[in-house]
């Protein structure tokens, strides 16, 4: 594990970053309803491109010896395997379809993996301003002030997020909607936000109780909020219940009380 | 239908009052992390009661002649009869779930109708500081900028919200998990965020292309939403694809090219 000082200097470089990107982003966001010249596919591949170079670039003047694995590079060149270096894993704009319709749940999501361990999250949503940050040891922040997960230990009075996701298969979409009856019947209420890392944050502040998703786009989704639930207090593991492995797709979060519960109900309805 | 002038002093009263009561659900928002001495459920009753209480003490103040109907005097005191006759219609907070869990879409929603046509909507979020108004053939606006509802013509290419409502017994729960089941096939994608009201002005405001509810708590849920959708060029109707009624616990919303075939979808889902 890196010394302390150098975890708040990748933390300031990350927030950084993902600030100069949110600039670009909230530009985007508000142009996409007057999309003419050009088509709405090509601003947003054009925001996501120009969010990852930037963000890129960024990190890699303050810190070239680390490593970056981003969803842009690994459509382009595959899949970088993880490895012990300080590897930044990012997702330039999460929550592509909000972007696309206005639907003010986008966000940059930065984690930085040492030893493979998440041990640096920024996450930020520059349409509500909202930057949620988390450093291993040190706790986590929604703008500054300290967050902490819900206190709730009944599913019962418990409020979900997951997502439809982006597959339309029909045994996909039975999976989907058959686990959401199970779960309806457990928890007070489902809550679909379309970011899987404002899910983790949301999470991490209290907001939603209980998270889960699979099939999701990769590891750039979940490495910057892992960080910021765990500094919260609240716990990421697989729906399963075993380990989270965060190169499988597969999350869920809470807080400790409600683990045993939330993944006994998963796997009823897996 | 009232004089222009009326109708834009109608609107600046229901502006004042919401914004008034925004004051208190704000601040309760922040508190429900914190509720110590009394209980959460204490909290949620009184600051819905207060908002009530201010937003119709200050209506009957500024319009003593006028009509009220609220969810708090309507549960108090049975169902109000819809007259001809100028009717508050008032939802003091909508979104309870999420006002206690923290989740930031709650609003107060207010409506006027006029010959039972709602004719002023006012719908205002004081957490994300976002006002939505709509007045009959004046237009709609978010914070004081006019709005429109999105010109998507293809269901495969929409944004689709609904909810889960709170009644869990069997055949509701299953109804509404295959009705999600046959629309995922259907759209884009599914959000869910706990208001009606801010749904309805998703639609208006062309974030979401598609949104209906059945079974939601009352005509205070629709009342102002309604007048918004219709002034930003939407339409609201019955599920079915037949005329909207207020009192009816059941609404579809969208722009015009979308309703036949997201009827048709409704309709199969039935």
């Amino acid at each position: 594990m890196a010394q302390n000082d150098s975890l708040s200097e990748f933390l300031q470089t990350a927030v950084e970053a993902a600030k100069r990107a949110g600039e670009i982003i909230r530009e985007g966001f508000y142009q996409t309803k007057h999309v003419e010249h050009k088509g709405l596919v090509d601003l947003v591949t054009e925001t996501d491109k120009a969010c990852e170079d930037l963000i890129f670039n960024y990190l890699k003047q303050q810190h070239p010896s680390h490593k970056f694995i981003g969803e842009e590079t690994t459509a382009a060149c595959g899949i970088t395997e993880l490895t012990d270096e300080p590897t930044w894993i990012v997702d330039p704009l999460d929550g592509t379809t909000n972007f696309v319709h206005g639907f003010p749940f986008v966000c940059i999501s930065i984690g930085l993996t040492i030893g493979k361990v998440a041990t640096v999250g920024v996450v930020y949503n520059p349409i509500m301003d909202e930057l949620f940050t988390g450093v291993h040891g040190k706790g986590a922040f929604l703008n500054g002030k300290p967050i902490k997960v819900s206190s709730q230990s009944e599913l019962v009075k418990s409020l979900l997020a997951t997502e439809a996701g982006t597959k339309r298969d029909k045994s996909t979409v039975d999976a989907t909607t058959n686990r959401i009856n199970s779960l309806l019947f457990k928890v007070r209420s489902l809550r679909m936000t379309g970011s899987c890392a404002l899910n983790l944050c949301g999470i991490a502040c209290g907001r939603i109780d209980l998270f889960y998703e699979t099939g999701y786009g990769g590891p750039w989704d979940v490495a910057g909020g892992a960080v910021i639930v765990k500094e919260a207090g609240g716990i990421v593991y697989d729906p399963s219940g075993k380990d989270f492995d965060i190169t499988s797709q597969r999350v869920a979060a809470s807080n400790p009380l409600l683990k045993e519960a939330f993944v006994e109900v998963l796997q009823q309805s897996e």
